[in-house]
């Protein structure tokens, strides 16, 4: 049996709660918040649930195995780190926080410990993505050569961070799962155009080992939602439309075969392949139910994680990164972890 | 009447022959080419032409009002010096050339000369263009914060210019056209995949005056082929599909409403509203007719050509400093038009 | 304040207990079940409940307005009729009866006892329809000449009704609705490929007063999901998707303008226009909020009720004449509604 | 070498000329047709043919083998009768004749006299009913159950025939090629909202052997154009649609799997499989060149005709009972093929 605190109850919170409750073995006993409302209304939804205003009372119960962290991001760091030092493993909120130095601190922190310490990168836990890693790491693809992703919405605008730290930490955790690494140089170019100094668009340019790229449009501007990732092979390329219900995936058997016929005169062809579209049924899972299962294993057998605190630290910085080329005029910029 | 000779009948030019013959008052009496083959293949299609293999012919007749370029890029510096020289008004297919510096003479001289320069951006004669061109003026989408365009397939691989000059001249074309000015600095990322040095795929991002972005995808790397281009404004979002052949132009009447009520702690909220699409009938003709009658037009009137000389120009210039931030890690360029 | 006790806490029971709870001055304050773990589940769910499996304590309970049913369709008119002349009014779900002269006893029944008697066609209270509704009786589509509906799925298969019962009295409701009348006269043809004697396709068509004509495409058997209901008028087409989410009304704006130019040969001509399409924005309500609230407005006010048990008879009526054309080899049947 | 004479210049018969013209082995000589005006276009597009307003010239011609008739359904039986008389092969354009009684003669004539009688059906030579046809002989879909089609657009109103003779002889060739048998009973409703008694909107079910349905939905009042046709099979369904120009046809792997389970109550359940969707690449062939082949082999090879005059008499008796079912009322009417 493991038992887990839950610290912060606002709108991804009873998610979480909901999810953990549903695992076997597993149970969650204490919630803390600084609302009081918000506490009553977690009373109501989970009558067996104790509840405090005062977060170190989770910290501090030595019953506890595990905090969950659902609070806003400037408080990641601060609470990730007593659980930690109080010897909890910690699932956190992505991002994991809002600058480079904390969350490096904290994934030395988890590592010393030998503490299970993820990020809800949620998307790395959906059926969609979990088909594409399938795909490409079978070679379904052939060589990927680029990814390039629209994550543009009507949005709701936020006062403290811009679009780039809203909406892009899918991506780069999405590019950095399918492409198995992590971007070295990034290019960036974003406007305010509603709020001074928020970024409400942009236009970010990572680069990979071996001449991959990825790119990312996000928008707050755009009333017409759209979500979706294009995955360009060497063989094949698939497209991934979250907003679809039916239809996520679609695998273009498509390509290009390089076929170099030099003739007298210099000139080549090049021959064009184009095959069958296909549209894979999807598992039916849910994500969170998914991730949050993988916490539990991970801290029960040891495994490692897929969303570790790492890989959040490598969103971070890529993040960071990407709005320091944004202030450097697009400028590339190279990407440094500080490992 | 007025009439012309045309230079160059290779893929394109049997097309602009049989659309300047469709025009009233007009005729082609002649046709120059390299190949003796295209030569009786467009003796074949025009029983009345006069054709040679030496385009001298036409620029020295002296009944020729005009003279229409469709040849290689290369070749067009030459050649339409040549006809303005003559004294005649010349139509070239897009680009104007392959370097601003030639482009920028050109300008200078058909100016000198007070002859009619027209370059083929077809685009501008579009009816979805146009229909565009006129909401934007109209106001109905507000202010333009930005366009993005994604021009992707797979490519027709050529080995002497990238995917920026096969594909983004269309693309800054409208743009310059919706906006109604010229781009002022320029970011751009490109790899080259298939062959090497030769970009195959690209993200430029263009900055015009008043803070508007235009983003704009090429490639030649993806299977399924996409011509779309999102105009976002303060009012309303329009997104036009080339590739659709009944809904080309749907308009979404939704946006943000900036209200900002600060409350003692700072806050402020925006509201959103969210309404009707509308997808807009748009009119019949084939764009080559209507460039084809605007550049006879022009000739007749004396009056601004949509798509001159130096409209190619700045097509030019801007994808000179595209490349030339491609070449430099994606820095912001500053766009001289030597103007 | 109405007071209201439930028969039925199946599949559909908790939902209208839901959206009776959250209706002002309306409590529910019994349900009724033979399954006493129906009856747990929803003390789960809503505490305050008393629950019962002898539904007679509702219907004998003199502190109840009204009595909600929902449970088989066989067990309608005997609940119905109890509830009716214990002075309750009643609320039913779909079908009012599994034949048309108990049906007909119902509405009689209610109507001179003065109570409200209401079917659940919820269709009828969803924004899609109420906008297509307003849509014709504005005139916007011209005169309406036909309606056609295709409504198929995988089957939930039964084996105590066929695929007509099941799907078409949604369409019938629509269509009655829509037209402002009820049909005359059907043919219908179908088949049962799965279970002998159970039809699981079946194509009805319906013939209203002034020519109108009304198809249905009811089935079990098709893995793609289709809602999709088309109203055809003299001015416009409306394709009404209810499949899909955004988007779920479209309007075609044109049509056939009839002008006869007869020439010495006899021939004519017809016009065409063809125009814009729009895709209205819909009101964001959830149809049994709206559904349940109507029941209670017509309790209160005593106003007509727009699904009456006379609507859910007439529907009752047509699906019976229905299955009686589709047993007599698709012959046409005149409809006779004992009224 | 085949040599033939077209009779008929009308919409269609330029494009036959054209396809037969590209045959290897094959020259078409000769053209009739009663207006001057369309002998002097073809000399213009074709300036090696012989023409002249006089049908005769070509049926007497003994030089010629095979004659193909380009005119108005109301001439094809006359002038088919004189052709196989003649000892002419014949190639007549769709339908076949309009009354049965005819289509029949012509069958027996062409039989009786050893030539290949064969009628325009193009459809049966579409990549996409030829890739439908190959599956479902493959047994790819399973049984097939049922097929139904909607084939609905702004009419080409016309004052001779209705909508049913207009559309639907292109459907039932369809169904009679897929199923690879002839209905024997049909049911049809229609009515005729533009023109009196020339209906514009109608419903026909047609039933094959073995308990097999096949459903038409035709009309000329729909702005909106469908060209749709569902085969629904025990394993698998597939929906052609045949406006799309890149994804004609999708199969949709899901199906029914029967499991019964019968408990003590009596009750049975019913398994549901859902899986795939793939859009599987069609040849590129255009249909007009495959068909026109073909009737070159039959004559050469002596082979049987895929739309011989028996397919296209079997077509023309279903659209005789399919009207007189809609003159009585949509009973339900024995098609009798006379044979």
């Amino acid at each position: 049996m493991l038992t887990l605190g839950v610290i912060g109850c606002g709108y991804w919170g009873p998610n979480l709660v909901r999810n953990f409750y549903s695992q076997p073995d597993t149970r969650v006993t204490k919630v803390a918040d600084l609302s009081r409302e918000r506490l009553q209304h977690m009373e109501t939804l989970f009558p067996a649930l104790e509840t405090t205003q005062d977060h170190r009372e989770l910290i501090e119960d030595p019953g506890l195995d595990a905090i969950v962290i659902s609070t806003p991001v400037t408080t990641h760091y601060k609470l990730a780190k007593e659980a930690l030092e109080a010897g909890k493993h910690v699932f956190l909120e992505k991002p994991l926080t809002h600058n480079a130095a904390e969350s490096l601190e904290l994934v030395k922190l988890a590592e010393a410990k030998g503490l299970v310490g993820m990020v809800g990168h949620t998307f790395l836990y959906s059926p969609a993505v979990m088909k594409i890693k399938e795909l490409v790491d079978a070679g379904e693809l052939g060589e990927v050569q680029y990814i390039s992703t629209i994550r543009v919405n009507l949005g709701l605008f936020q006062d403290d961070i811009n679009v780039v730290w809203d909406l892009a930490p899918h991506d780069i955790s999405i590019f950095n799962f399918i492409f198995g690494s992590v971007p070295d140089r990034v290019n960036a170019v974003g406007h305010d155009y509603i709020q001074p100094e928020i970024e409400d668009v942009a236009f970010l340019t990572f680069r990979y080992p071996k001449g991959k790229l990825a790119h990312v449009h996000v928008s707050w501007l755009d009333p017409n939602k759209i979500r979706k990732t294009t995955v360009v092979g060497s063989k094949k390329m698939l497209v991934y439309d979250d907003v679809s219900t039916l239809e996520k995936i679609r695998v273009y058997d498509k390509g290009v075969d390089v076929h170099r016929h030099y003739d007298t005169f210099g000139e080549f062809h090049l021959a064009y392949r184009f095959g069958d579209i296909s549209i894979p049924k999807l598992a039916d899972g849910e994500p969170l139910k998914a991730e949050t299962a993988h916490f539990l294993d991970c801290i029960r057998k040891g495994t490692p994680c897929r969303s570790s605190f790492l890989h959040g630290h490598q969103v971070v910085v890529a993040l960071e990164h990407a709005c320091r080329s944004m202030g450097d005029s697009g400028g590339e910029t190279a990407i440094d972890y500080g490992l």
